[in-house]
């Protein structure tokens, strides 16, 4: 019963059919290839954005990190979430590919940054002057890392502050797909509508092997980008086969279903929290559960076999109650959803 | 009236005349001159320190930024005040000398990183593995940017915990001779005895027109330093201006005496705040005061002409009081002090 | 007809599978999986290395980059052949994982560095102080980019070089499979017993789709090289499908039978070559051809379809003779050899 | 007798009144200062280019590392000629600053790029892709590393070649004051009306302590620089005292005066090199005499005291004829010169 994280699953079969299909003949690398060129038109064409230059990278660091890195200078402010991922889980790669870029963290509830802590963050920014830095970048992520999501308005309040300052807005969207599914809305109105600047597209965590799209909506914010990745190692020499992934999710809407089906899971947890005396730190938006388990059920959960991590912090074991997270992904079992609940439930 | 910074000030005839009793026939370049060779003894024989590695440079933020890119890889992480300079004022040199190097900054009453603070947070760190980095380095200031001093005990105290977790412990100096003064110690007790690796002892503030030590107790620790630092373009050519200037400071005393005197300009405002009505924010053990002004004695010492920053927050300008930060040099006229102490005591 | 690089072709059907065995159940992210552990230990294995640290990436700079940033620092002078992967090919990377290592670069007939050459630059190396930078690290690429290779007591001899001088040997083997097939040694005899310090040993020109390792002989060498690798995005969520490629290529001899097809076809290509008055530019010891071809059969093979690059000068279209550059993978089709090579006698 | 380089010899008296003139009162700190106004005015006046950027450092290293970093980004590559200091003085502190960028050197008489080896590189340069990096940059140096000038029509040639290939010219004008004083043409004439869009203007080895102006003659290539030049740590707090200096030195002509006292130092040896068997690598255009000597001659030069490097290979000791370098500085005393030239007429 793995509830550690949505990357701790499988890819989907689509995407393997789709790898195997790519596994065929000559064509030329560094992406100058059909099936690279088709998945760029497919994400082109999932976020309604024609003009989009769209590239692949295996990782969400790497594509966190480059997007970063091309919208801020080594002497930049990077406005973030406490608990944004690019803050807490990448090793300091956005610093790495910047070169010094400082992430300024915003407090928030439920992993959201609000409108008036961003227009105060803004405003300190600009009087900290040569000492403190020029503000470069707002980076927001959706769904958050506490499993909730920023709403269409939502990111367009927060992305007009952005441009009011003069900065762009980088969304890390490494389960986007699962904000989407929720908002019920398009990824168009969640982005560039919105006012996002560039996307950074989870296939990872979405049933991809290893994949991530990087989308600038403006082609001039992404000038030079392709040797700025290239200088990174982050251009696979056999192209194809990392594209083939985001054009399986993306046919068909195999991204929306697979997070449609991550999110159900969820919410079956969540209201097994709840009827089992739990209480939940985040309303349930995507595909994992911040709650608190009374420490019985964390015991049974764990005698049980359930792997999780108790979180935000770590080293709270022997706490009661327990904070924890549980993340479901496409393809955890509905039998271990189903076990793990009933334990929940008490 | 300037209580602006203690950099807005001149240097000391001392540091003058040595530097014109330096200006005479041929000298190799670089450092290999004799004026060098005579100011890194004179460091090493104030901090009774005969083996530690002395090199200089010619500004605060490239010699703290030089020793944390020395003792911190990109991936480290270094742990420091919220408000500490490193931080706050120098442009995220430390990241970018480093290339990356994650500031984690402490909370702390009156600038100071109390001793369960840090171990709280070396014990988290311990547990963020790959996605957090690596623990590296701890960094002080002292005296502290709020004015504040570390006692040679509190350092020995902080640094068994940096010790204890494996990672060097680096002491930002920009006003090192302030704290020295006012503690009455011995600066080696302030640093090496008390277990500090690396020292960054402060010239500029002190009576120089630029120049800055940097100090590694363990040469084995400063492997390659010199490298580093002529590859970031601080190493002078003609070097012996630059050390010239600390070994006037090193001379019978002066740096101590330069300090004592700005310390004592310092609590004569100090008192004259509290005669005023205005409050102390921290306790005045250096050469700044950090307090509160009732706003009317606030415009009266604008209006009289005094320049100084709202502190912590420069936008503070309306507020009732108003908090400031007055910060006195060796040679701030005592006329100035002396008749802001006036406007101050309402 | 494509000939212009192996990664221009698929990945071997064996890869496919593995990537399918892989694909089931859930599994801890990053590497702590038993896919990972398995591959690991396959290629210490093929080494004979049973201590060494072996990582993997996606990409062949990456692996080169990585290992030049672990082995030299910012201020390191790299030794490298004029042609190196790493001076021509990956958009200075080693510079940017590096942080300013300079590549100092060593003529040499054939593509390969010759020992005086090599004890020439050390000795010119040793005497450029401060100003030039510090010697770090001797790269050799094997096979290298003439298609040529070095044997074990040529290793050998410059790896005592450079030890000698205090520096470790990186080999940057993305064509290491192919140099092995050719000598008919072992991979230890041309790598730890002929005194290599670090391995790139290519998988994605050899089968996979895009796989290689990092091989760190001493396990002391690669101490932080972790943290490094995640903060440069490379350390991937579902490391198993990464870990599986190689994992299929070290089962069986997989990977050598790979490297033998390929080279044989560059040896059927070869003699072509030589039938119809062509010249070879190097001894064809691997899986590519380098040779001027008169103008006349260059032109019956473009217009017979054949892709290939200009060699070493793309811009030699015109010339007569025109330089070539011929690369044969795995998989390239046998009719298409054929073909070639009926064109190529003319 | 000390020939090594002119940053052995001291600063001009001027210089020193200028520092005592400016150490009075308070002034506001990092450049915000009325010496600093001054300096950047005096500079602007010297070129004739009211519109300029002018910033100050103390090394040259340091200005010549900046102004790359501000033209190229990492994935850059920098055309500059074999010799040239960035490439062999810097310690790669181009390409740490840059955090990467890949100086592609280039062969030419004399120290100097003629323009079809410029031309040939910039046309090879638009051809490497991705993998070799994007062109970005051309740097010439004037004076010469051999000691020879670049006229204003020469510099012109170059930078229309640059600005074809749409990349700014940056000069490296480290004895730019000699360069100036032998071709008696107008600062402005060598430089924005050449086509130079960046000139590091040395005051270092002109008869300051240790400062240098870095100017942009198009305020919109210096966007961000000063955030650059703060994070580099090379942003002075007392930045007067790095100002007069410079102002000092545009006051009344003196750069120029003290280039000429300069070069016709280098005029008087070089006269002695022939009429004494020895031959001129170069003509002697500045302050230094690249030459071989009868290695009997370089003897007694050496018996009687004489400091100068052998040049370009240190280590040619031994050799018959030696090749030497000899500079000279504006005060290097005519009594070494004419002692020296005796000794070198043999």
């Amino acid at each position: 019963m793995n509830f550690a994280s949505d990357n701790a699953y499988t890819a989907h079969p689509a995407v393997l059919d789709a790898l195997m299909a790519a596994n065929s003949g000559a064509a030329m690398g560094y992406g100058a290839d059909a099936v690279t060129a088709a998945a760029e038109a497919a994400i082109r064409d999932l976020l309604e954005a024609p003009e989009a230059v769209v590239r692949f990278v295996a990782t969400g660091t790497a594509a966190n990190a480059l997007v970063c890195a091309q919208l801020a200078p080594s002497f930049g402010r990077i406005y973030c979430h406490d608990d944004a991922h690019i803050e807490t889980s990448e090793c300091a790669a956005p610093e790495f590919f910047s070169h010094g870029a400082k992430l300024v963290t915003l407090p928030g509830q439920e992993g959201k940054i609000g409108p008036d802590t961003l227009a105060r963050a803004l405003q300190a920014g600009a009087g900290v002057g040569l000492n403190g830095g020029r503000s470069a970048l707002v980076s927001l992520t959706n769904a958050t890392e506490w499993g909730t999501v920023y709403a269409p308005e939502e990111v367009a309040g927060l992305a007009a502050l952005a441009h009011e300052a003069g900065l762009p807005l980088h969304m890390d969207g490494a389960r986007f797909s699962n904000a989407v599914a929720t908002l019920g809305c398009s990824a168009a109105d969640l982005t560039w509508r919105a006012g996002v600047d560039a996307l950074c597209l989870g296939g990872t965590k979405n049933g991809a092997m290893a994949a991530e799209a990087m989308v600038f909506f403006d082609p001039a914010q992404a000038e030079g980008f392709d040797y700025r990745r290239k200088q990174s190692g982050h251009v696979l020499s056999k192209n194809r086969y990392l594209a083939a992934q985001m054009l399986a999710l993306a046919t068909d809407g195999l991204w929306l279903d697979l997070a449609r089906r991550a999110n159900a899971k969820a919410q079956v947890l969540a209201q097994a929290v709840q009827d089992g005396g739990g209480a939940l730190l985040a309303p349930v938006q995507s595909n994992a559960v911040f709650a608190t388990l009374p420490v019985a059920v964390h015991r049974a959960a764990r005698a049980a076999g359930a792997q999780y991590y108790l979180w935000p912090d770590k080293s709270a074991e022997g706490a009661d109650p327990v904070p924890v997270r549980l993340v479901c992904a496409w393809d955890t079992p509905d039998a271990d959803v189903e076990r793990l609940a009933a334990i929940l439930r008490g």
